[in-house]
């Protein structure tokens, strides 16, 4: 049994070259019946080029009424039982948030609370002092390149987040994460004339109030984005960005709620929030 | 080495009867060239009824000049070497944030948010799955009872105060924790009419706007009193509340910073924040 510890936090960096300096990241990624994506989720991370061996592996299970536990008890068994190619460590934590249930209040603001709350239980639980990175991970990703990790690093920005587009049976591509998003203009005006707690999000078009979307930016641009808004399907954080305070507000903070709450709080930190309209990942 | 671990978080429980219950207590208390005031501080937290294997302790060691650290390594190392009321662990972080400078701001409000941030960094460096509660202590407290655990526990709020005053030579008291308020008409009308970034703090006669402060309530009032804003002198917090999200805010929110920035947050998350004007504890 440890009685003690001590450990000098002055050193732990978050760098662009994370891989070189033996970086920790931690990945984390919330459940809700997803059984099916499980197999193809520990794939796609575990052929990332990023060293298994410095890649955390945070997950909450909610609400599941599917085998997502038992399927989970597997796959993290095969996986960290291997001779080579473990990762770090693999922690699932189940926490029911009653997701599905509206009792009095049946708006998505409810729902996106709930959920924020979720995810900010989930980092409170698996963020330990050896890790540099927290990286939110959307567990129905179809495709992103290996490299992912390393690139996004090399952007050199406190959050960054890849364009996410949804792969359709047609090859055709949609986009897919509308809450990566700049204020306009006529946002911001918005927001001047909104009530105090009216909470003005952007992800459907019914809320569509003029903001520029990552999703419609050229995908030939590779210069980063300055960002107001960011969703979670993929999204590099530096550490020191959740551990100085900023969370997914379950309460609504400059007119949004959750992840593009977060986006807020990071920047009125003084952090920076980036996207970039031509690194494209895939949402089945 | 660990691997992989599996956590049930849905029976961490935070109930009125915690020893009983044997719910773990989270005492974190940021530390900055505190030397002198170490042993009295162990001294207390050893002495409450609160059983020691059921209390952890982290401290966050910031821009210390004298000797914080090796007094620190001594005593822990003493006091976790003993045979018996060992406490839980205690761990010691070393982190500088600068306290003390002031770069191009020169406000009491660039503090507070410095120092919101090393809170919140102490937090989710120390928080353990296993944690119920949380206490924010203040390293220069003078006195409580030694059920104060207990005793906080049976308010049955999120977050429970008790009434900090302070220790003179005289053996005369005065009001030491004045960020533990309730709003009045004044101070809500002033909010009001404030510029959204406006920090309207009440700790400092400059900024009085009229808030009733707890420390000047009737110390005979044994009843619980709803709070809209608190201090860290001794603050017992369910852990869920932290772990859903609310930390001390190091930007503007609700015209707070930090603590009290915190009890606002709590407050719009639906959780209770209350204090306890009778029950009294002194400060150095």
């Amino acid at each position: 049994m440890r009685h003690h510890n001590y450990m000098d936090l002055n050193d732990l960096n978050s760098t662009r070259f994370g891989k070189e300096a033996n970086e920790h990241v931690l990945v984390l990624t919330p459940l809700q019946n997803d059984e099916q994506y499980l197999d193809h989720y520990f794939e796609l991370l575990d052929k990332t080029n990023y060293p298994n061996h410095l890649i955390s592996i945070g997950l909450l299970v909610s609400d599941s009424t599917d085998d997502t536990l038992e399927k989970l008890y597997n796959t993290v068994h095969r996986l960290q039982n291997r001779w080579r190619n473990r990762f770090y460590e693999i922690d699932v934590y189940q926490k029911d948030f009653r997701l599905d249930e509206k009792p009095n209040d049946t708006s998505l603001n409810s729902r996106r609370a709930t959920l924020a709350r979720a995810k900010n239980f989930l980092l409170t639980a698996a963020l330990r002092e050896h890790h540099s990175w927290v990286a939110w991970v959307d567990v129905k990703l179809h495709s992103y390149p290996p490299t992912i990790f390393s690139d996004l690093m090399l952007v050199d920005g406190d959050v960054v987040v890849p364009n996410c587009l949804l792969k359709r049976q047609d090859d055709e591509f949609w986009g897919f994460d509308r809450n990566n998003w700049q204020e306009s203009d006529l946002s911001l005006e918005r927001q001047q004339n909104a009530a105090e707690h009216e909470v003005l999000m952007e992800d459907y078009n019914q809320y569509s109030i003029g903001r520029h979307l990552l999703v419609d930016m050229p995908t030939h641009q590779g210069t980063r984005i300055p960002l107001d808004g960011v969703g979670t399907t993929f999204t590099l954080v530096k550490a020191t960005v959740h551990r100085e305070g900023a969370v997914f507000p379950p309460f609504v903070y400059q007119h949004e709620l959750d992840s593009e709450g977060f986006a807020k709080m990071v920047k009125s930190m003084g952090f920076s929030v980036y996207g970039i309209p031509s690194y494209t990942i895939y949402h089945f």
